[in-house]
């Protein structure tokens, strides 16, 4: 599972770079698909990821205003932060916890370890191809989704 | 892996069903990003997946033309044939195979087993997020990518 977590940050690392050369209103104009703009995808991967691991680990979601971080240095600076503690989560993962059961009170019902991972893994790769075109369609070559070569 | 995998074939069934609700113009018309057209990204994702797991095997790679298969029907008949094969190969994965080296002639140096395991699915993922925007902007509701709740 760590292998496509460390994947996911060096994709999510080199869009924040690629964002670096947009203005403020390419970042957050309003686009058709996903959660509607650049910046607010990037939020929302980086909030998904965090709230996930907190749920697995026992611990209260943090509730983030998007509105009130609607910055691409904020984002990157959650996302960063955050990294530590998902990797700690990661490197203690053991096969015997894939069917342990959580409850993210967030959301009704109750989800086994092992697919909260996958589904948070999923749910990256899934956004980020939404990127990809929304580069295409500013004119712009998007990051490169290879796992190989990287 | 395989669950990763299956989790790509269930999500793939579902966009080949939503597919069936498109005429073949807007199936094969030329878009932004990725490989151009809804139909041939399916193409694209089961011809990847299809070539790696034989280099994986260490069979030779079936040349696919695409324009001889541009049909909905044809695409879906070889993905579903391609699967036994795909899925007997997974059942027999194993960790100790995670750095068996594989050359796969069509492409130029040689890749580790887990990392192509990786790329393969990774590669679909990324690939079902553009379709999900260019149904958003076909003014359609795109196929759920969440693995929970599946």
């Amino acid at each position: 599972m760590l292998h496509l977590f460390l994947y996911n940050w060096d994709v999510r690392s080199k869009w924040f770079d690629w964002c670096e050369n947009l203005s403020f209103e390419q970042l957050t104009a309003e686009r058709i698909g996903g959660v509607g703009s650049i910046l607010q995808t990037l939020f929302h991967i980086v909030d998904v990821e965090h709230s996930w691991i907190r749920a697995m680990k026992g611990e209260k979601d943090l509730i983030l205003d998007y509105e009130s971080m609607k910055s691409l240095t904020y984002i990157r600076q959650h996302s960063e932060a955050c990294q530590p503690e998902i990797y700690e989560f990661l490197q203690t993962w053991t096969d015997e916890q894939e069917e342990d059961l959580v409850d993210p009170h967030w959301l009704e019902g109750t989800y086994r370890k092992g697919e909260i991972l996958r589904h948070v893994i999923a749910h990256e790769i899934h956004h980020m191809g939404q990127l990809s075109v929304w580069a295409r369609e500013l004119g712009r070559e998007p990051i490169s989704a290879n796992y190989i070569d990287r």
